[in-house]
């Protein structure tokens, strides 16, 4: 087997839709967008339904219509990027829920879907999905005499919970949404932990469940084992990997293990991201490449078969600040070559 | 359709796997690891096939059974990870030729299938797979008498042609292949590069094939067209996206965009990327999301349905400049929600 395992703890990613929804007093939905933050939208949403989630949403009318075979008929599956050309006739027969950005979409939406649900996404600030103010009051009164199911938004720095930006959109949102009969949600996983006023009707909770920032208390959901291919001894004066990236100061014994960049494992990482074995911390040397990375093992007495990247002692999280990023991408980049072992 | 589509240029492939052939007076294979540098190998392998080529290479056996059954029987397909424990099954059914990399490794294969043909690969200097010099001159006689198909090693630093790790590592090479009657090959596509020196009886380019670096004259085999969601006029003053990390300094107008980090379009060249239309150069703003990126369009009258992320103006390795890596990781990260279109 030259494929590492991704193992995917189905139970832990539904303890994390539990403790995200005891956080609030209203409906708790679930973002499975991406394919489930890339650990498989079809398993995800079935544990999540199973949990008690009634209102998922994906990004494109596509993965809506993926989700909807997967769990059936009775939960709502809302798209973020609403009512695009050409999406009519999967929105009508996945029974999607466009969340609408814009005049034009509310236009083609009525003429192509009259009658069809659909929810309203304002833009609070964010400038990036969802109708401006000035948009939003030319067409409210069209757009709610046709029963919106939900008005939305989205927040740009609940990350950052001190960020002037969070209050300024609540305002902002409050502002929009005044006298509003229609269920309201701006909260995803940052925004429920800014508390109570930001919670609206419901929640859609989307990194926390997978176990990643900014929901500290998540339980991790992702581990990943990779396969030791072979293992030498360097001399000191030796280098390793790509443009000599690596020069051995003292003997040392290195692991080279099977997966790389092609399998979501940032390149950036190279010579930052350590994996685990048996307690012990064993550094990457070098650069990453495409199918393998060098490994530090010199600590090891026995090399084993496999060596830790993820997992409860090293998180997402940490991978992604390795590689400069966030524990969002780490998560989405997780490549097809794993062999996935879900745990249910 | 909220879905970017990413065109695949099957006759540009070839073009290329032609171009690196004519390099040569040697037999040219194909390197189609990585689900064949993310453009799926099913396919580049069928239409490489054609161009004539007769030997793939995939890292991993799993990957080599993907690609017999694209490619039926003819053609050999050699694995980089060799053979590992596990693999026996899947090397014996799919015709597999493991590159033995370690006498670990040379004892599994006699043990578990004796007779099956198998490849030797050597470490000449970059310590990441293949035989160090003292375990190949310990296996040497036994190996040989299994009559290897072919003897082969990776070089390190074949993109900076005057390193002086590739002349080091062409004597460590020859000196450990000195005398032996078997065919080998060291030149990946900068080997190609280097001359006949490298060369010896077989290459296996693989970056090159796809359009990328260090190939410079290759043909660029993909293109990448985003849709566009909505636009917006953005105010002085105003912010774009998560952590307001753009403001607008003049009034701006705005697409919102349907790929992002998730789609492979890496987070890293936030602030860094643009988008091409008609001529136009339109910067990108602002962080990449997970489903989507904000463009600066002001410069366009009207905006298009789709704007260019990769194509005959900005390549791949262009966009892995922005995000600060080699244009294999933008190739080998393009993601799954793309509708793909092969031309050929």
């Amino acid at each position: 087997m030259s494929n590492a395992t991704l193992t995917i703890d189905l139970n832990a990613l539904a303890a994390n839709w539990r403790a995200l929804d005891r956080m609030t007093d209203v409906p708790t939905g679930a973002v499975v967008k991406a394919d489930g933050y890339g650990l498989d939208a079809g398993r995800v949403g079935r544990a999540l339904a199973d949990a008690g989630a009634r209102h998922f949403f994906v990004a494109a009318a596509e993965e809506g219509a993926i989700l909807r075979r997967a769990i059936g008929e009775g939960p709502e599956i809302s798209v973020f990027s609403g009512h695009m050309a050409g999406d009519a006739e999967i929105i009508r027969s996945a029974r999607l829920t466009p969340l609408i950005n814009s005049v034009d979409q509310l236009l083609l939406h009525v003429e192509m879907l009259a009658g069809h649900r659909f929810g309203i996404q304002l833009d609070s600030g964010m400038n990036r999905l969802g109708m401006e103010p000035s948009e939003w009051a030319a067409v409210r009164a069209i757009a709610l005499a046709q029963e919106p199911t939900l008005i939305m938004s989205h927040l740009a720095c609940a990350d950052t919970p001190d960020h002037p930006m969070n209050a300024q959109q609540l305002a902002t949102f409050r502002d929009m949404t005044e006298g509003v009969d229609v269920p309201r949600s701006l909260a995803a996983t940052g925004g429920i932990l800014l508390g109570p006023d930001y919670h609206f009707d419901l929640t859609r909770p989307g990194v926390g469940l997978y176990g990643g920032l900014p929901f500290a208390q998540a339980t991790p959901v992702v581990s990943l084992d990779v396969p030791v291919i072979q293992v030498r001894d360097v001399a000191v004066g030796e280098t390793v990997g790509y443009a000599n990236a690596f020069v051995a100061k003292t003997p040392t014994k290195v692991a080279t293990v099977a997966a790389g960049y092609a399998d979501g494992l940032i390149r950036a990482m190279g010579g930052q991201a350590s994996f685990r074995h048996a307690g012990q911390t064993l550094p990457a040397l070098g650069r990453v490449s495409m199918d393998m990375i060098t490994v530090d093992v010199t600590a090891l007495e026995d090399v084993p078969d496999h060596l830790q990247l993820i997992g409860p002692e090293q998180t997402v999280d940490q991978v992604a600040e390795w590689a400069g990023t966030i524990g969002y991408e780490i998560l989405t980049s997780l490549g097809g070559r794993y062999a996935r072992v879900y745990l249910s």
